[in-house]
């Protein structure tokens, strides 16, 4: 039983209650607690020892990362996020300085991004540290974008370049809060996530939950710089499309809408964000999975993204 | 550094924002997002194995267990609880059964609390499972009942008997969720929160946040059952009261109140709830620390509850 199997399995019979607009499934879970002009978003992301981060990592950007995963699930929602919990578990053997800058790391970005983080606890784990966040948000009361909502012929996009993160994008990534809002403000999405399991696998949540299908115009995916390097300097490293479709923790937003906007929303994005690079990818099809054209011929892509239990 | 050494540094430079009515420092923070006649409760919790359950400990009850503490947490502010994310990390060769019936036993509770499970995360934690709930709920708008608010003359409560809970307690606890409320809504509560540390330990919270002392009357506090037998067939084991005052995870109800009103309260807890002890333990004073009193005369207590880190 893989990861997606066991959560399958996990989520099938979950107590409800009149508050839930939108439960497991989705980047955020959607609570309607009764504020007049807001839905509550709500989520947790944990990062682990020796997964996400490594004895050698920083310990400032540790603390950043860890809460830069959940803010980007809100914007993943197109939401603001608000307040936040943090759970950290250390060994026995802590070293109480280190842990103070996990906390200064993840401190910067709260307050960059109207954070407040309002306790938490800390608590034992022989071996590795462990940091799990908790984080609430808000959108808009009617305007939650799920993965649920793509059709047949919209624009698929993607915001920055994919692949190669491990390199060092996965700690020091910003998350597409601002981008995200004023995407929902100004465009109909139909679908919206955040990259964090590859394109290749995080479009198929999109297109499951849709029950519709994808095509992939391979030269219009935006490789990262880091993911060409790798494969230039190892070659036993994936292809750089390879990568750009399968490697975890970009962080980027991937998103649909009516083909129709595409172009116009390709103008406004470049005079708004200048310095981020959008990209059309593909288009939402019929049918399901995704096919991955190039100047030759259609392929199926069966690869899927990170799973963490093999 | 300990466990509240650590705490007290890294909550000293918090990340704020205008939302935050109670930040750490409290059973839970206390959040106006600004649903009109409500505040917010958010709370987070972890149980670890080999720390708060054991390889031998029933899946169904490490679930349950799990959100129970969280509701405990919620109980402690007279709140009402209503939508939980749950991370579980797991080893790499875990079981899905396994984890399918810890999910059983936190589902029955959550529904017995009329509480939504609203998604949550597996990830990896190799050597041992590690869960960590998140949880959600409201209180009526300005009826926050903090740690802060005991005064000198007040009467000090606890449900329940306390002491020994490792002998079974700790897994099979009662939320003391309508009692606190039932509470908060009938008598002017001055502080309140949640024994999960010991009297000895919670007590301190409370005299802390209040800046007062207590006075402990050592026959008026209910010895449970499982630390008298603990102490008779152990003799290295605690003395029961001591017991009484220092082991952890009895999640019973502590609370203050003016004197004025200790035997009305007292009345009216015995019709409302015949089959749940409510004991007067002793008094706020002036100063700090807490006094035992017994029949012959007045010790300090210097015992601290459970501290997680020596």
């Amino acid at each position: 039983m893989n990861e997606f199997e066991l959560i399958a399995r996990l989520t099938q019979n979950l107590p409800t209650n009149a508050s839930v607009v939108a439960g497991a499934g989705d980047d955020c879970a959607v609570l309607d607690l009764g504020v007049p002009d807001k839905l509550i978003l709500f989520k947790t992301d944990a990062v682990v020892e020796d997964i996400h981060f490594t004895k050698e990592t920083p310990p400032e950007k540790i603390g950043r990362k860890a809460l830069a995963r959940c803010l980007s699930d809100i914007a993943a929602m197109a939401g603001t996020p608000t307040a936040a919990l943090v759970t950290v578990a250390l060994p026995k053997d802590f070293d109480g300085e280190f842990v103070a800058k996990i906390y200064d790391g993840m401190n910067a970005l709260a307050k960059q991004c109207g954070v407040a983080i309002v306790g938490g606890e800390t608590t034992t784990n022989p071996g590795r540290i462990l940091i799990s966040i908790a984080l609430l948000g808000t959108i808009p009361r009617g305007k939650q974008i799920l993965r649920s909502g793509a059709k047949v012929g919209d624009a698929i996009f993607v915001t920055g370049e994919l692949g190669g993160s491990i390199a060092g994008k996965h700690l020091d990534f910003e998350p597409r809060l601002a981008e995200a809002r004023w995407l929902a403000e100004h465009f109909q999405l139909h679908a919206l996530m955040d990259l964090s399991d590859g394109l290749g696998g995080d479009l198929r949540h999109i297109l499951n939950a849709s029950k519709v299908g994808a095509q992939i115009l391979k030269p219009a995916v935006p490789v990262a710089r880091a993911a060409k390097l790798r494969a230039k300097e190892n070659t036993a490293a994936k292809p750089p499309f390879v990568a750009a479709l399968t490697d975890g923790e970009d962080f980027e937003l991937l998103f649909t809408l009516a083909s129709k906007d595409a172009v116009k929303l390709l103008d406004a994005w470049q005079r708004k964000f200048p310095g981020l690079k959008l990209s059309c990818v593909g288009k939402i099809v019929a049918g399901e999975g995704i096919l991955v054209r190039d100047r030759l011929a259609t392929h199926t892509f069966n690869a899927t993204g990170f799973v963490h239990f093999k």
